[in-house]
């Protein structure tokens, strides 16, 4: 290979939908991506730096969160009992807004990457809206970055969802709102800042048909293309976005966007609990893609996405846990579970996920739910991740497959380990490590990036200021 | 107190809706009954004997689980994807019950039962059919009294839901079939057997509409009023068991049972997916009880059991997993969190379980959820189990409130944690230790009852049996 690399390896490897006994897996120190897949012996040479070896484990690509909003982790167990979304909103969520400083909100979000890598995630995409200070002042400190620091700092991948959002006149919405070309110039400076950093991407994402003016949103789809990435938005979250949406721009949410002209393979919609079967196909024929967060949808009362629908129309779907404050929880597998069983639930029948992805015009592997949550999600962010192969990132959990949760597997034929891992549920319990960019970054449980005291002791701090 | 106690303690004590702190439990080993709830310093004297003190732990009533099929739990990761319920039944539950040797069913059971103990379930209800050998010959090796005895091994407290089974002609249904006459007499001999035993309830339980006859239906009813027990049925769990009750009773299922005259207290409907709300009414006014399965009535696209409407019209409810194969997890705090989750998207809005709670005749507690997983369960099955008082069973689970998916907690007060745990998911990664009946059962995250290892081998024999 020419190129010094080190080689990774467990009992068995999830390669092309299956396990596979007798693999190992070659990365590249510089690039964190994987160099070569192969039996151990056939990488053993001169340039072989270090061998880790995971011995009982099996090794699956790391999950990928396609919407977070980290700083909502600081309304765990106190907003869950709100009566209502708008409840959850101005009294749980709005408050939270206006009273964190720039320590808290650092905090917040090392807790919530933490949790998330500890529970399988291995890369994040954060949907981050907290631009100014908490009295309105525009973001001269440039928050944004602080959220990709903070990420690489835990040892997540991170794709940074700018936020642009132009609209609103409650009090906290003025740490979200900027002036069109400050948050698109904001957002071009950012992306330049990280271009050569392979562990981030940078991504434009007008917040919502609420948040972002018409003009905000085109601007958005204008500097997606110009900097090659997609457009996240959310939208039709809530029953009553359609009124709004009818409103502002007289049509259903992706109708309105198609009038805008940004409906095309960049765009993202978040969540699309209330699209009609006719903006799944538009979305679909179009090549763009649905960041589906199942638990929160669930949590906040939203709505069920018709996530076989928009599979058989060809939409790209990636998994999400959503703000941890609208779901409290940030668990890959989890989020797989709840996708499947919804859908069970509300159709009154089994096999509901697995017969639409099987008519999906793209094939989802073995496990369509994993692969949603693998290489669907990164794709929708831009990484190249979520599967081992040679030119993917070396992101890995280690999964120790004796748990008794996970028994019997039958003798770990495909696929029912990986079938046991979402239906189970409690990642956490039988993740044992994660890699990244071939790092080591939880071993053992442990972190080696985070001191959990330290981390403790920060929010103790915290919770002592509120 | 004037008889030997032991002490048990933490940093802190659910107690009445809150948590304590400088609270210890005194526990009779002989009753393994809370005799007295004080503070530690209260306690000491001469009749005290151990002290157990769990340093950095919350303790928390254990969860019951309140319908469990424990040999189903070698469906796992095979059945999962199963095309349709009737498929789930005939081509991988039936099955499997036809290839089941004694040595499997005991294997079965104490993997289930250890991974509910590990999950914070401190008693089961094991709704329990497999009374035949595999070619039908009638139960003579009490592999009812095999299920009673493979969870006290494992630690749990059991309450045998001992089904009566009388229909069907299917080559499985060989196993459950018995004359009535003698499943009545068989389920007596068997609460003959453990009457004097606190840690075990037998109780007799008619299959189901179309699997006990409407004599053994009221024979069970009978029987049950002979125990002083209650008697529980599946009812209603799919769709298509209206028509059969329409068929073979003229009316709902229900309204069926009361026909039979076995509407009263001792009722526990199991599942009640498509129950109508006049026949929770009715249920309600007359004392019964339901024993709610959420996660497994998604799994099998059951249907939504309309379980708010169940709480205003005074119904005792309680929470369970039903089969790990119609399930494949069994952790108490993830029935929870479905509970409650498949309400909000159903109706789609929050707060649905906070308000039929306050509504309901009986109040709660402060968290609804857990007072239906702990003592609302018990309650079902006979059990004095579920909260921390004087009197009640000392059925513990401690919490590492320290982790960081329960953080933050804000200092611990009353009910934040417990959210958390609810809305975090996961359970296993918190809870550290486990108490039945005042002996601890699973010590820093280790079962003192089963060696894994033991356990382990036992699957792999079975596995390789098959």
């Amino acid at each position: 290979m020419g190129e010094r690399y080190d080689v990774i390896r467990a009992d068995f490897t999830w390669v092309d939908g299956a396990m596979r006994p007798g693999l190992a897996v070659a990365v590249s120190p510089r690039t964190g991506r994987i160099v070569r897949v192969a039996p151990p012996e056939q990488l053993f040479g001169p340039d072989m730096g270090e061998e880790i070896v995971f011995a009982g484990r099996a090794l699956f690509p790391g999950c990928v969160n396609v919407h977070s909003h980290a700083f909502q982790v600081l309304l765990r167990g106190r907003a869950d009992h709100a009566p209502s979304f708008r409840h959850w909103v101005d009294e749980h969520m709005y408050p939270l807004v206006c009273g964190l400083d720039d320590e808290d909100l650092e905090t917040a979000m090392l807790l919530a990457f933490a949790d998330m890598l500890r529970h399988g995630y291995t890369a994040v995409g954060e949907f981050f809206y907290l631009h100014n200070g908490p009295d309105g002042e525009p973001d001269e400190v440039e928050r944004a970055a602080l959220a990709i620091e903070t990420a690489r700092r835990v040892g997540l991948r991170v794709a940074l969802v700018r936020t642009l959002y132009d609209q609103g006149e409650r009090p906290a919405q003025r740490r979200f709102r900027e002036p069109p070309a400050r948050a698109i110039e904001r957002t071009r400076a950012l992306a330049a800042r990280y271009a050569d950093d392979p562990f981030v991407r940078v991504l434009p994402a007008p917040h919502s048909l609420h948040g972002a003016s018409g003009d905000l949103i085109a601007a958005g789809a204008a500097l997606a293309a110009e900097l090659g990435t997609n457009m996240h938005i959310h939208i039709a979250e809530q029953e009553h976005d359609l009124a709004l949406s009818r409103e502002r721009y007289g049509t259903t949410p992706l109708r309105a966007l198609d009038r805008l002209g940004v409906v095309n393979e960049r765009l993202v919609v978040v969540h699309g609990c209330w699209l009609e079967h006719e903006e799944w196909e538009l979305l679909g024929a179009r090549g763009g893609g649905l960041a589906y967060n199942p638990l929160a949808n669930m949590f906040l009362g939203d709505g069920v996405t018709d996530l076989p629908y928009a599979l058989r129309a060809g939409v790209r779907v990636g998994l999400g846990s959503d703000g941890p404050g609208g779901n409290n929880g940030v668990d890959p597998f989890a989020e797989m579970r709840a996708a499947d069983l919804l859908q069970r639930v509300t159709r009154r029948r089994m096999g509901v996920i697995d017969e639409a992805a099987r008519a999906a015009p793209r094939p989802l592997g073995a496990v369509p739910l994993f692969t949603l949550a693998t290489e669907g999600s990164a794709g929708l962010l831009g990484f190249e991740a979520g599967r081992i192969a040679e030119g993917w990132a070396c992101d890995l959990i280690a999964v120790d497959y004796s748990d008794l949760a996970l028994q019997p597997h039958h003798g770990l034929e495909m696929p029912t380990l990986l079938h046991n891992m979402i239906h189970t549920g409690s990642s956490r319990s039988w993740i044992t490590d994660v890699v990244v960019g071939g790092r080591v970054v939880l071993r053992d449980r442990q972190l080696t990036t985070v001191a959990p005291e330290q981390l403790r002791a920060r929010i103790a701090r915290l919770e002592r200021g509120r």
